[in-house]
């Protein structure tokens, strides 16, 4: 089994495609584009694909290629957000000078660098396994990455989890040519668009889930690109799009839209115990 | 008149700025909460804040801050994302080897120097700023960054406009200790919690601003980081605080949710033709 991911070995979403399947061959790509076409084209089984995080929001270009690929999600995964800081095997914390990676985890680590490392020069690089690469080549220098990473490139861990939030977290989705049938804890993710210039619209459109008992577990609005007054909606609920009262709702609101398309049905992730 | 903005000069926050009120005087900070602390302070009247990218989405992590400081929203201002190429004057197109910015802006215009550098090397920066500081001290560099940035530093811009999505946008906040009074084109933005596990709750709650003929412009549910199963929406509107159907539907709301704020009222954004 394949699995295509944006980045490279060591990277984050190699992290949550290891945790899809620890015994499949994962397979990297330059660019989200590249995972949908190496699944399409049969080089990758599924691909993988951050869609959301607790800090950032929703991530709308990923939204973007979910609404112009046909492949369904076929699961969904959320991994915490854990940066490790890594360096050179003996290299000693008062000898660090420099923390390379990139400026979002730089970032996200700045109270752990700041009480830790005030006088170290903060470093940009393209990835957090480009910091990797780089710190290698320098003296007193560390890298802000994943625990694979400093497997990957022999370095070693010298304090793990820095960053400054504990509760951030990437959702994923996992995407696959085929559809997933139900498994009786289910969820479906949808987008729709509908004329957002009149009241009540979208309230006529949300009692189509409610008036069925249905339950939202997100909505979210966005203003289209094309048209003013028009909004996108991505809505994710309980259920699988085969289960009655949830293809009936879908259907309603099918009616009531302009665009309308069902990203997938697949199961509620819960994390382990 | 001051206006605090996050980044140094020649950062896209201070464009936005820049834009709000031409003749301020800016004064750069380096972080988010500095800014508030700014205006909280009374180092500058107004506070600019980047709260939804058409591109990432909303910004949670800006959002947060306004639930948690008391600081009402004075005006909003959209801005389109343009990415400039800048060097040193004299530079040729033909000798550039590297381009420096920061990987969000490299990754923005990914296609135009795939098509034209396709053999330059992308070196990250920590901001747009510090990649043309960077690219200044290096022969055959160049850097993506602001035209004001090119201004400033006395760089040469090279190529405009060289983003690969031309209607990518960032909404930013203008924030202020006093409230808005109403101009009769405004909107209202809020934030609220509703236990979200039955279903019907967010649609009871969304008939309140419905019923009285109030659009909604933005809503978005995230889920909260301290309960599970709870959920805070942020929504949009049209119409001021003290308009008389406004303020009771947000009272009615008020009563349902376990956590309400409202945000500010604020004149609408309207681009110059």
């Amino acid at each position: 089994m394949k699995i295509a991911y944006q980045g490279e070995p060591g990277a984050f979403s190699e992290a949550a495609g290891r945790r899809v399947a620890p015994d499949a061959e994962l397979l990297p790509c330059k660019s989200f584009e590249e995972v949908f076409a190496a699944v399409e084209g049969g080089q990758a089984n599924y691909g993988i694909l951050p869609i959301e995080n607790s800090i950032g929001g929703s991530i709308h270009r990923n939204y973007d290629l979910l609404v112009t690929h046909e492949l369904p999600i076929q699961a969904e995964i959320e991994l915490p957000v854990v940066h490790q800081l890594l360096a050179l095997p003996g290299t000693t914390i008062a000898r660090l000078r420099r923390v390379y990676s990139h400026p979002q985890a730089l970032g996200q680590c700045r109270r752990f660098l700041e009480r830790c490392f005030p006088k170290a020069q903060l470093e940009a690089a393209l990835s957090t396994t480009a910091a990797v690469e780089q710190m290698l080549s320098q003296e007193g220098a560390a890298a802000i990455a994943t625990r694979r990473a400093a497997e990957i490139y022999g370095a070693q861990v010298l304090a793990r989890g820095i960053q400054d939030n504990p509760s951030n977290k990437t959702r994923f989705v996992v995407l696959t040519p085929h559809d997933c049938p139900p498994t009786g804890r289910d969820k479906t993710s949808i987008a729709f668009t509908v004329a957002h210039d009149r009241p009540g619209t979208l309230v006529n459109v949300l009692h189509e889930f409610s008036d069925r008992q249905i339950n939202l577990t997100k909505i979210e609005s966005r203003p289209s690109k094309e048209e003013l007054g028009v909004y996108i909606f991505l809505v994710d609920m309980d259920g699988h799009r085969a289960d009655p009262p949830v293809a009936e709702a879908l259907e309603r609101v099918r009616e009531q839209a302009f665009f309308f398309k069902v990203f997938g049905s697949y199961p509620r992730y819960v994390p382990a115990a």
